[in-house]
């Protein structure tokens, strides 16, 4: 199912959300404002305002709260991802050359810095304690997430449950604070926030599993990046963990770890993964997840964000973006 | 005079400050924990908390909030400085190695995240919408102020006003944002506020015009860097500024711009400011600016803490490091 028809119930609203990143660039600093367009006027997927808006959408729906929330938790997406490309040194990301491609490393860094405060200050708006403390919590989160993979880069020593611990960090704490902004911005009660947390938690992590698996199967054109850029990075993930699982003794991941330049050894590890089960089982992995995600949803009041969310869930697995 | 001494009236709480910061980095996550500890213990100056401080004594100084203000306060600036050396490639900082020396780049910029997010957190803790929306506001500006030097390394077009501007930005807005949530936070009236946010700001000018001044006089040993970075930099300052407005035909700063090897023309620039009246002139604008601080102080209550502000604005002409 396309996007566009699952984000139906908030459509309107996710314009509003455009709206308000557009305005972000709007600032009296040519180049600030250069840098803020390029990097926030793209096809990404808003996968994350757009759950914030469906989240809300089950009680209060305020959108003088929801609106700055959902603009807060895109910001924070993409400062993170600024500051990833950056210190990667990934020269593609989304079809288009990355900050630090075009304008250096230094550059991205600070509109990465300038992006977490805007996120911060949209945050602010919100006037909600529980919510602006969850943000920078979320924060701490992500950074603590991602160094625990800069640590660990190279090191063939990680198992399932650490790749597990790291995207619950790095990918499904945006997940879950997008979900539970939303709730708590619309004054869900308690249970109800649970159920949304729950599901944004567990959809993160299938998300973050797909997207591992789609390093490997995916198209370059598809992906708007290069394929296999985990390997280079020497970042283990689940299709990489189950290889090593699969063939402990001798196999192509361990000759690239060990000899970072032998591009072969990368070509060698994608297509044994991907004339394995590995793949087959990735997906069942995180199809458990994306179940986990809806397992409680039907408790929630009937509605069309609801079924939103559901049909998220499958997409989330189906996508080859 | 020693500023241990000036000090003396929050000398107890400031030990509580450094409590606070000692504990951040009680995180379970050993790496982290590490990076933390050896970036927040250092011989810092603790000027920025102390303010906080200070200004929080001339109403109700409660340290339910202005504790948690006065660590985000020493966390942020902590964050940008971590983040500076990161993409300035710098190796030293108060007399150790830095960050990005020893762990590298990548790790630098996730742990000023972190840093970033961990100050966002403690001015959470404060319960204060105002002093939340400025902090995310006062990080925006810092990174907008430093990404205008990044863009203008370099360039020798830049005027005394540009400096001033950009001083504003990457150092003064800390500086009375440290000053402004002391005196929000301990119920202050609206034009005690006032005095205490222009105080800040300038006394974080002529902060910076010194800082700017003792990397041409001051020496490695004193300062725990080495002698010239701004230039080294291609960054512009008030005493290189008032080089070329002094010699605006031929003079070693345009030829080290145009020629960035040319380690003898950053001798001779250094010489040039140090056998120059433009020494004494950087430090009669600071000056002004430092009079111009505490111009209203003496409308605020009489106490010791007004007294500290005097001389932190004495202490800041007269430093060596």
């Amino acid at each position: 199912m396309e996007l566009s028809k699952i984000y139906e119930p908030v459509q309107e609203d996710l314009g509003k959300v455009e709206d308000k990143l557009r305005s972000v660039s709007k600032v009296d600093f040519p180049h600030l404002a250069e840098l803020l367009n390029y990097s926030l006027m793209s096809n990404a997927k808003r996968i994350r305002p757009a759950l914030t808006l469906l989240s809300g959408k089950f009680y209060d729906y305020n959108l003088d709260y929801l609106l700055p929330m959902a603009t807060a938790v895109e910001l924070m997406h993409t400062a993170t991802l600024v500051h990833d490309d950056a210190i990667d040194n990934s020269l593609v990301r989304r079809g288009k050359p990355t900050v630090n491609k075009l304008w250096g490393e230094e550059k991205a860094v600070l509109l990465g810095d300038y992006l977490f405060a805007e996120a911060g200050a949209f945050t602010a708006t919100t006037h909600n304690l529980r919510v602006i403390k969850h943000f920078a919590e979320t924060l701490k989160t992500i950074s603590s997430g991602e160094l625990n993979q800069a640590v660990n880069a190279f090191n063939l020593e990680q198992s399932r449950q650490q790749y597990f611990q790291r995207v619950a960090k790095k990918t499904a704490s945006l997940f879950s604070m997008a979900t539970e902004s939303g709730a708590v911005l619309s004054q869900a009660p308690e249970e109800s926030i649970q159920i949304l947390i729950e599901y944004g938690h567990n959809l993160g992590i299938a998300f973050q599993i797909v997207d591992d698996v789609l390093d490997f199967i995916g198209t370059e054109e598809e992906m708007g990046k290069p394929i296999g850029s985990d390997l280079a990075q020497g970042t283990l993930t689940l299709p990489s963990i189950l290889l090593l699982e699969y063939y402990p003794e001798d196999n192509p991941v361990k000759r690239l770890f060990s000899n970072r330049d032998e591009q072969d050894n990368m070509k060698l590890a994608i297509e044994l993964v991907c004339n394995s089960p590995i793949i087959e089982e990735c997906y069942q992995v995180a199809s458990d997840y994306c179940e986990k995600a809806c397992h409680n949803l039907k408790l929630l009041p009937e509605n069309a964000s609801r079924q939103s969310l559901f049909e998220i869930a499958d997409y989330v697995i189906s996508r080859n973006r």
